[in-house]
């Protein structure tokens, strides 16, 4: 199950005076030249992000400073010298912590962005890895509208983790080829299907062609498999399109949308989950995420914008690189992710984890093992390459999960149920051709 | 002046079937373990970022492939190796160049950034170095409304380079401090003020409360000095708040807006371009790219964000760090995006560059120098820390621009020009403590 490390983000040090309540606290890693004097830099970057600039001006008075100056709370040197730094040592690595009178934003992301980001991103090796929220800043959010409570409601699914499929080939193809598969994957148990974040409002393949078709299969399937089946459809377009996407999705009859939040920007998922008219979950895709948080010394940790941020937004599903497969993420991240997406956050709802890249059933122990029930499992080749069908890649998947609920193993399980048999044959170990397990 | 390589951005080689007109080429660097298939692996990223997944699946058939899969189209590893790979090569490096079939995406930003940057942006070190934009795809967009000629006419400006001032301390002052500072920095010459990137519409000082003050000091001083200021409010919010403060500043007279557009996203600053009712210049500030562009192996380089996509976006202004003071950028980093915000783009207007982060007067002739006089100087400490204010400030600023159009030295116009001659004084090398000149 998860970690409790930095469950809440909590600064690991602080001045004693600083008032929690009205500060955000950024956490920073950063390198700088051995004969830098960090502990004069670190204060000069903190007020740099707020009221000052290289050199004091007139109008940053005594006043001003009081109320506005962001501060230093804690500076460390990893490792941590005391006397002698040895002479091979050109670098030294260092952990910041950074408190921003909230008052200087507001309640809203696009301004704390640029002050907890914003310039600091450009000042050297440094990468923004962890955030404090204090109460009073999210006390202006709503968050996911449904969370994972609400859509466990919305499908009658209590316990287990939720099944997810994307639909395969990626972009491409007709509504009608789209219908089809759509079919397939549901009538085998998925719970949620979802469009690949490559397909949107295709000239080829419109949301609304998409809508009305899959949304009349989900009425068929569900009078066959007693089951709803919540339709993701991908809305992401500039503005104002994206809006107007979600508000027709919605018109003819969608039960969910998707949105590229790291591609169109955080304030257009708030503003989807903030609009009373968007009364559908959102399924919130990672891509572009990659461009922040993959240096592990500049941009900003994965669970900030795929994890917290997200959430705060509004996500009520967050599809996140999972370490089983395709995708390139260490285990301690993806759980870090998932933590931030569910652990308690003042009001805020916790939204559900979407592990997701080249899983397949026989993954599904480790990854309820790693992250609990309380999880959206995301499959798109695996349900769709399946060799009997996807019908059959997606009872596959859902013998996985009741047999890893059930403490059933799968070699057990697939004894009696050959889908997962079929399954765990033909995928063994597919990533080879990159190196890993 | 401007380095011609690479101007726009053309693949550096290509397959000869590939059809330009109906392409999107994203060139990457990318390093790789030296036991990695890179010849096998690149096509399967290619196909990953449009049809395919990590498996074949049966939607994906001959006429899916045929119009809507991506393609290698170049291939190069740095160095060249034709035989032997010496043994202690352990990471092999890599330029690969994908096209994309536009009709994937459309004439948009959001799902354009998803092919291009998305999940090919969680592959492991890869990073987007450039961008080539066919016709098709950059007819749909209207990009600036003014650009560079057109404020050149709102200022009356034919050729010189145009004078910016951001108002220091960066937040934390209530209106009736920011009218004096817009005063102070106005009548000494500047041609636009704007806001800090760290206010916005504050609690302490919202955007209605600045325009209304500053655009009556505006007249005021147009009386005086009988030339015209842009006050470039800065209305980043979330959606629709941002909107709201864009309308709300328009309509109470103010004549430009700024948006720091990485923060909110770049789809926020295109609809504020293409809305008919946004009839001023905007002005796009860069902070929160270097989360983007900063790290030599992740991300995207930053004359794609700061330069193009800001562009087509419709900044008619953009913000980017200058290699003369504080910030940390290489001189042909610094050119490369002034280039992209300029150089022919179909229909597209050029955008004018504004280099910034700790310029004083000393500075102008480099940067004329480097980037030709169809620039906006941006300088905040520079104007408001002058010995004798900012009005003499600004004086000096105008003074060393002045100075340099006609091809007199600063030292020689400071012997006419005491405010300029105290500027000199004043700043040698104030960028000491990071150990830059």
């Amino acid at each position: 199950m998860l970690s409790n490390i930095n469950v809440k983000s909590m600064p690991i040090s602080l001045k004693e005076d600083i008032d929690m309540e009205n500060f955000m606290i950024g956490t920073y890693f950063a390198k700088f030249p051995a004969n830098i004097p960090v502990a004069k830099l670190a204060p000069a970057m903190a007020v740099e992000q707020s009221t000052g600039t290289w050199i004091p001006v007139p109008g940053e008075t005594e006043e001003v400073r009081q109320k506005h100056v962001a501060k230093v709370v804690a500076l460390y040197e990893v490792p941590d010298y005391e006397y002698i730094v040895p002479s091979d040592v050109k670098i030294r690595n260092y952990i910041i912590q950074i408190a921003y009178p909230i008052v200087n934003f507001g309640s809203q992301i696009a301004m704390m962005m640029s002050t907890v980001v914003g310039n600091i991103s450009l000042a050297g090796q440094i990468k923004l890895i962890d955030l404090y929220l204090p109460k009073k800043y999210v006390e202006g959010f709503k968050g996911p509208k449904f969370g994972i409570a609400g859509i466990r409601k919305l499908l009658g699914v209590p316990k287990r983790p939720i099944l997810n499929n994307m639909i395969k080939p990626c972009t491409g193809y007709t509504p009608e080829v789209g219908v089809q598969l759509f079919k397939e994957a549901a009538l085998g148990g998925v719970d949620i299907v979802k469009d690949d974040e490559l397909i949107a409002n295709a000239s080829f393949n419109t949301v609304e062609q998409r809508v009305k078709l899959y949304m009349e299969a989900e009425k068929e399937i569900y009078e066959e498999k007693g089951e709803r089946t919540l339709y993701t459809v991908n809305i992401t377009d500039d503005i104002p399109k994206v809006f107007e996407n979600a508000k027709r999705a919605i018109e003819l009859g969608c039960n969910a949308i998707m949105v590229n939040f790291v591609a169109t920007g955080l304030p257009v998922l708030k503003a989807l989950a903030e609009d009373p008219n968007i009364n559908v979950p959102i399924l919130a895709h990672m891509d572009v995420a990659g461009a922040l948080h993959m240096s592990p010394e500049y941009g900003m940790s994965s669970h900030i914008m795929l994890g917290k941020l997200a959430r705060l937004a509004g996500a009520d599903i967050v599809v996140h690189p999972a370490p089983y497969g395709k995708a390139t993420v260490l285990p301690e991240k993806f759980s870090r992710i998932a933590m931030n997406l569910s652990f308690p956050m003042y009001h805020i709802k916790p939204t559900f984890p979407m592990p997701s890249g080249g899983i397949t059933p026989a993954n599904v122990p480790q990854v309820i093992k790693d992250l609990g029930p309380n999880i959206v499992i995301g499959s798109g080749g695996g349900i769709h390459a399946h060799p009997q069908g996807a019908t059959a890649g997606a009872k596959a998947f859902r013998q996985a999960i009741d047999a890893t609920m059930s403490g059933v193993s799968l070699e057990e399980a697939a004894k009696e149920h050959k889908e997962l048999a079929a399954s765990l044959t033909a995928w063994k170990d597919p990533f080879s051709i990159v190196g890993k397990k």
